[in-house]
């Protein structure tokens, strides 16, 4: 079966203007119909020359993730050997459990360009417009128990500002656990989900969401003072493809320091990124609120929260509040 | 649509003997098929008498379990407070992460006569005939972050064994982490499964196998000398029900100890259960191979081994083996 023609072929076929009556006739759809999916195709990142009496013009595409060129430019070896790059998905999350489930090995990375349901922290939504951001999921398989994911969590997030770090030249800097933070916006989240069988853990989905190309007005109202992009900062867009390559190698990279010599060298660069650090904070735990100065990670991740009474308390999750 | 008959119906209506010419002419089957229905239904735990030229006759039905007695006798407010028994089925731990995914309450209870893919630890399969065992799981949403669900496991051990001990006075006994052994045969296995987002645990699924009626021809062959029932070591068969019920009240008590005064106490009630402590272990990690004294818990629930050189090692998980 001939797949239907949609307005984007008849579009990029086009060497010259395309006129909207030509376009309705061909989809036979009315012209607002028309009208409504250029629309779509801007928001998609699409830009259009739009001349009276002449028509559309496709002026310029989208930068796109591409499969073959993406797999040549991820340099590690096992970290991205796999990847599952999808147009919309409702979450990369739960498309990597399903792979994981299904048996696929360490280093299966699914990507998105847009995320309907996308997933942040304790049940939060994850904003994920298409093609503007990083929204990709990891599929790992440590042999550490179940007891050290938290130290997984603060790898996660060291590799992923490393890379930052260097792609983009934007200085940002790491909130316990794993919020990256650009003058106290969010740029990125992280959320590392795991499936354990006692101590033996099945697999962990290490979800990495980066900000890269949003503009400001693509944030809705209610993000505006509380997250950036990497576009943002750095006053140009980011190459997302090198960018994505550079975190998998990053992480590769600590995952095997990880791996020989334990968590200790992790630690030590989480705390040289933080911005949590020698500061007041203020944390709500299940447990009740905390608050002190962030001392540093103990040996298993927890933050090392000292009271006023001068109680050392480790903390292992909670929403931290960075105070004056 | 009426139900089919079927031969159960035939004989539990029949208050005295049904020929196996009547059976098979009102199921349109032939006589050897009803014999090997009537096989079925025997190793399901009816018992038949079979006369020649007058037919069989039901002498008595298996002891299943059943749903409103079952819900009179649990005396737990949270834990066993909803209910879903199955004849046969998969796995109990698969039909309990389904419910728990759908937002099903901490204490709902999971249980089933059959499970054809029984889970045990490490991917190993679990023996589970019909009507024989308690093949059950238990959803928890524990509030502790993730890094303390290796305590549950352990506390988990201790609610079964103080009821196997209770309800049947089978001294049953605790090997690190969480089976229970008699005279070294396993009677019980207990597997906690975990989902978590970083150390937030959005549930646990904690999976109890208890060989409860198994004759000493039930088991497989390999299984010999490896496995054991309560019935083969109490002399005389379990009421199922009323180890259920007693399992989910040890656990309730248990669990608000726990949530109370941490994991000190669950602690100290392992310790004094368990089979492990003072002997001499080897333990196969992923690390490699431990060797040592088993010494006691620590402050995490990892076992503590003492090795001849002197080394004190926490070991969070692996397969040990007692010593002479």
């Amino acid at each position: 079966m001939k797949k239907a023609e949609t307005l984007l072929d008849i579009l990029l076929d086009a060497e010259e203007f395309v006129s909207g009556e030509e376009i309705s006739r061909r989809l036979s759809v009315s012209r607002t119909a028309v009208w409504k999916q250029i629309n779509k195709l801007r928001e998609a990142g699409y830009e259009f020359e739009a001349v009276p009496h002449k028509g559309y013009r496709i002026v310029s595409k989208p930068d796109l993730l591409d499969q073959q060129e993406l797999a040549q430019r991820i340099q590690s070896k096992v970290m991205g050997s796999r990847l599952k790059i999808l147009g919309t998905t409702v979450s990369t999350q739960e498309e990597a459990k399903a792979l994981a489930e299904e048996g696929a090995p360490e280093g299966t990375l699914v990507i998105a360009e847009e995320q309907t349901g996308g997933k942040g922290r304790m049940g939060r939504k994850w904003f994920s417009p298409y093609g503007k951001g990083i929204w990709m999921s990891l599929v790992l398989r440590p042999e550490q128990p179940l007891h050290y994911t938290p130290q997984l969590t603060l790898l996660t997030g060291v590799a992923v500002c490393r890379a930052v770090r260097k792609v983009t030249g934007v200085m940002a800097g790491l909130k316990w656990p794993n919020d990256l933070l650009v003058d106290g916006r969010k740029i990125c989240g992280i959320l590392l989900e795991s499936a354990a069988e006692d101590e033996h853990v099945r697999y962990c989905i290490a979800g990495i969401g980066i900000s890269a190309n949003l503009d400001r007005d693509d944030y809705p109202e209610e993000l505006t003072g509380i997250g950036t992009s990497l576009k943002i900062e750095a006053g140009e867009p980011i190459d997302r493809m090198a960018l994505i390559a550079t975190v998998m190698e990053e992480f590769e990279m600590l995952y095997e320091l990880y791996r020989k010599d334990g968590f200790q060298p992790v630690a030590s660069l989480w705390e040289a990124l933080s911005v949590t650090l020698g500061k007041r904070v203020s944390i709500q735990t299940a447990r009740g609120p905390i608050e002190g100065m962030a001392d540093g990670l103990d040996a298993s991740g927890a933050l090392r929260v000292r009271t006023d009474a001068g109680e050392q308390i480790p903390v292992f999750s909670g929403d931290v509040e960075l105070r004056r």
